[in-house]
């Protein structure tokens, strides 16, 4: 019987992870992998307080070397369900295996979420892409394509000024979300077309991408684009439906938490980063929640162990 | 007048101060000096993610240098009352100055709280300090005393066991509220002996401080220690008096907030770090609420522009 179980690898599951071990509290952290959304970054963070500029993959090492300085057991596998039985989690995994604990923090992130159009399932892989640190530097001097004008979607653009020729932005809104040095930088690399009002309606080629096609809302025509690869950023989904039973979502599948805990309906369950319903996806915030959650599970468990 | 002005310069208000100039806002952070606390921890930092083990000032360092590099107006200067007339507010500052802003973050901190008993204040720099960091290392092979059986109380402790023959902790109620991994540190050094329902009532001595005497509540009985210094590490007493028109407090004069943004009662206001109502007060829980707050900020002036 574990104090705690995390679930999840990235910025908030490695903070709980810090704390609890500081509070001694016996620990596990189940995680696929290391680092979560970090780890796929496009581009510098320059945005997490106390490095000027640290590259993803250098970001995660640290962050995972300080989780593995601490008293915790580390699980690599993937959490299929949670169950709670009187006082008692349940933590089901890929491999048959379950784990008892007493209080379990959620801290799975969330996933690309894909955009449903015809092709796009075909040419994954093939000019399609959800992640453009591991594809984009494929496409030297091609022309390409971000679905997406929010952070990620011209975060992608950014790191692809570095390879392509020519980079299409298509927004489906008529208002760009990205922040203002996000749009800045775009602008000044002179590469980037950013399209409003402008919806996908299919992916087309061969073997591999070879065009796009979208409605430009205003004028209601469909317009065809000649691009060699899709680079994907439409926002998340949050990796939830595996603790349904014991949660209350938003209309995206955040999970609801009171925030000063991050405690949700279900006491002794907490859930941070990505997962829950906050606004404000950034790593500083997931850090900040994770180690709410882990010392909430910690005054939680000091009151479990005064009732007995 | 500005977007935004950010009061503080620790750990959450140099993070609003980074969101807040990559968002663009026109930005002023008015602050005494920076750090905040963390300028005067007594250990090694080992629970701000990413470091596995930090000395303060070399962490305000970095804070303060990834602050420095954006776009932001920096004021060394102490706020001395916040008015709002329509949505305007008015920072009004020690030097007689005034600001104006749409939005204002208030990061001030907390001070440590005094004991208020008889000695304190005339043996104050002549034995009694509140800064271990600054004056502990004076004590090197004395008897010396810490108030307060809290994670500051012991980190103090452990500090001073590189210096002092003997250290007392003296706590007043009957249980130590340290992190049990301070408690393990403090009781493997062989040089520390925990007080527990022991309050003190005075501080004696002549030119400096020479004893101190302290009430055993479980005997009732009054009893005197010789020693040569007293830290004082009771907790903190946030600085927002001069904001007391525009939020509600609670019975700690910390300020309240909705957690998801950071807000106060007042529309355009935000408090963040320790000078808000939240239980946890973590150098990276103040780092994501300062961020949470200058997006917030964001936000809330989006729609100002909106709404004229």
């Amino acid at each position: 019987m574990q104090d705690l179980i995390i679930i999840g690898g990235g910025p908030a599951g490695i903070t709980a992870g810090i704390y609890a071990a500081r509070q001694k509290l016996n620990t596990l952290l189940i995680t696929k992998s290391f680092g979560g959304q970090i780890a796929k970054k496009a581009v510098a963070i320059e945005n997490y307080p106390g490095f000027e500029e640290i590259s993803g993959s250098e970001l995660v090492e640290k962050f995972k070397g300080h989780l593995e300085k601490q008293e915790i057991e580390i699980k690599v596998s993937e959490v299929r369900k949670v169950e709670k039985e009187g006082e008692v989690f349940i933590v089901f995994t890929g491999t048959k295996e379950k784990y008892l604990s007493k209080t379990v923090i959620i801290a799975t992130g969330a996933d690309p979420r894909p955009l449903e159009v015809p092709g796009e399932k075909e040419f994954i892989g093939k000019g399609v892409s959800y992640c453009v640190t591991c594809d984009g530097p494929v496409f030297k001097d091609k022309i390409i394509a971000v679905v997406g004008g929010g952070d990620t979607g011209f975060e992608a653009a950014v790191f692809m000024t570095n390879y392509a020729r020519e980079i299409y932005i298509l927004e489906a809104s008529s208002k760009i979300k990205a922040d203002q040095r996000n749009q800045e930088i775009v602008k000044k690399s002179g590469k980037v077309k950013v399209l409003t009002n402008a919806v996908l309606k299919e992916i087309k080629g061969k073997s591999f991408v070879e065009s796009i096609t979208y409605q430009d809302l205003k004028t209601k025509k469909i317009k065809n684009l000649k691009v060699k690869a899709l680079f994907v950023e439409v926002g998340n989904q949050p990796a939830t439906s595996f603790v349904k039973n014991l949660v209350d979502f938003n209309k995206n599948d955040e999970i609801k938490v009171e925030f000063e805990t991050c405690q949700t309906k279900t006491p002794g369950l907490f859930a941070v980063g990505d997962v829950n319903v906050g606004i404000y996806k950034q790593i500083v915030t997931a850090c900040g929640e994770g180690c709410k959650a882990a010392l909430s599970a910690y005054r939680y468990l000091q009151k479990l162990k005064y009732k007995t």
